[in-house]
């Protein structure tokens, strides 16, 4: 409850490592007042995701992090509270990037009006949010993949992978998922009809990688990094395309694993083997947005695409709802807070 | 000289690490006899190069390796000594593929007539050869680079990374060069004019780095890998440009370093920075051999590209010459075997 109050999760500490509780802050500021053209919302739902452990800091993004005192990132779905803005009216639910926080303003230009027959709101921060963005932009714009060939994608079960899988699988690719644990992969072969799926935590993992790898890799889109990739990284084909959406097990990493020193594999195999590897960041393709939801919106609406989501209640479950992410513990399903 | 025999050194064994006296021996065979639309040559000149240690097998290559008995082989400049083909007379001067071999045969369309009016007949083997064909088109096809961007080459004062280097400079970029030694790091200095040059076996070699990279790397041509490449890499700018042509230190090993895995490092570098890792293989691109030459050989001729030569006489210090391109003894200049 507000109490009108506008309660913020701000940044205490940069952690060191994985995120801990104490390195949120709830803290409890004055209700924003707008002027004209601004508006007025209130969060309803939070986005919880991976890469909100880089705004932290000291984790292995190079992005600006959030500064300490400020609240935690990240988009949001909300209400329109009051408004100053002719495109806007109170009532109106929006997706916006405001962060952890009950209240926030906007001018108009960062948020978007949702449309609730479309899909359901929380759909914008997950297939229709920056979750199936990622998703749909690494397997079209980044990369264009061959039908035919074989996609492995790590993180397969999260909500950008099991999108990016899906829509291999609607491009024609043969998919093959990785993610950890038997649940896990039961849902990419069974939900999500993948031609394979492989638990990363399995004992004989380089084997199943192989039996499942017949004919190589010719596309790979990667959210997750680790150990797992250099066993992965050897079945590549000649012309073999990688997407980097992102690299979940480094995030919190604070400095480089020992043993042994893969580079110089992965440079013989891009020397030898023509592997090209690419990375994106979406802040700076948001024009190709209207373009991912005409060709998301339908695939979600007819259950082309299907999507899993965990509702947690309760503003002050923010910190530990993300933690969760990094544990292990996490089902792999879109993890979405409710505000009370 | 040949006694009428055709001198060959075949492929004894396939080297474990570096390649070792014993994995060549020397043959006699007889020379070989032509039919209609064939000629027959005999070789003058060898080009001796590091990827000829590929071609031997257990290296880091994944291209097809020489036959054991067969001949080494490689680019050699030879000589029509009878002619049964119309476009070739005996006495032309020729660049053939034929290996280390005094004679060998072709039906025309894998060997160059040579004009020695237009260049010395050796530089063939080098900047108008394959050396300045990988040099070029690392620079000109695989990644186009903007003029006033800062360019890195490591073996910079090798046969094909000089030449990289000097293109760099006529490109209108900011060029700094890394090579093992003083003598090196002069001559990329004094003679070919480069930006800064760093030798790579300095102690403080990352400091000088730093130093001689304040706008961090735009361009990176690379020839070397090793253990330097993790030192360069951190200083990748945003959308930097990387061509591997080669990675030398890594031809002859057996497994893989131990100690820090820098493999996750460089994921991040390309996921967060956008570092564009391509790589070639002239075989597949000779197509472009016309447009290389038809540039190159005016630079080469007006001397606004530069190369160095060392010649060894005598067909039986063939194996030696190679060895001495991976022991760390070898000059940097193009090296070249001729014939007795």
């Amino acid at each position: 409850m507000t109490n009108g109050k506008n309660r913020q999760y701000v940044l205490a500490a940069r952690p060191q490592g994985p995120a801990k509780r104490s390195d949120f802050k709830l803290i409890e500021a004055d209700i924003p007042s707008i002027s004209d053209g601004q508006v007025l919302f209130r969060n309803t739902m939070f986005s919880i995701d991976p890469y909100q452990r880089n705004l932290m800091g000291n984790g292995s993004s190079e992005w600006p992090t959030i500064a300490l005192g400020d609240p935690m990132g990240g988009p949001t779905v909300a209400v329109v509270e009051e408004s100053k803005h002719p495109d806007f009216n109170v009532g109106d639910p929006v997706q916006t990037w405001s962060g952890w926080q009950d209240f926030a303003t906007s001018d108009g230009p960062d948020i978007r009006k949702l449309d609730p027959e479309e899909a359901p709101l929380s759909t914008a921060l997950g297939p229709l949010g920056l979750n199936g963005f990622s998703a749909w932009y690494g397997m079209t714009k980044v990369h264009t993949f061959k039908p035919g060939g074989t996609l492995v994608v790590t993180g397969a079960a999260g909500s950008v992978g099991s999108i990016a899988a899906q829509l291999g699988k609607l491009r024609g690719l043969r998919v093959v998922g990785i993610a950890g644990g038997a649940k896990k992969v039961a849902f990419l072969r069974e939900d999500l009809g993948l031609d394979d799926a492989i638990d990363y935590r399995a004992h004989n993992f380089a084997d199943r990688v192989r039996r499942a790898l017949p004919d190589g890799i010719d596309a790979f889109f990667e959210n997750v990094g680790g150990p797992i990739f250099p066993v992965l990284m050897e079945h590549f084909n000649r012309d073999a395309k990688m997407t980097i959406c992102g690299t979940i097990s480094d995030y919190s990493e604070t400095e480089l694993p020992k043993g042994i020193n893969y580079l110089p594999r992965l440079i013989t195999l891009i020397h030898y083997r023509f592997v090209d590897i690419k990375a994106f960041a979406t802040p700076y393709v948001m024009d190709t947005m209207p373009e991912f939801l005409a060709e998301m919106t339908p695939l979600v609406k007819q259950g082309k695409v299907k999507y899993r989501e965990e509702f947690i209640d309760g503003f002050a479950k923010l910190p530990e709802a993300m933690m969760s992410l990094f544990d292990g513990t996490h089902s792999g399903k879109k993890l979405i807070v409710r505000a009370d």
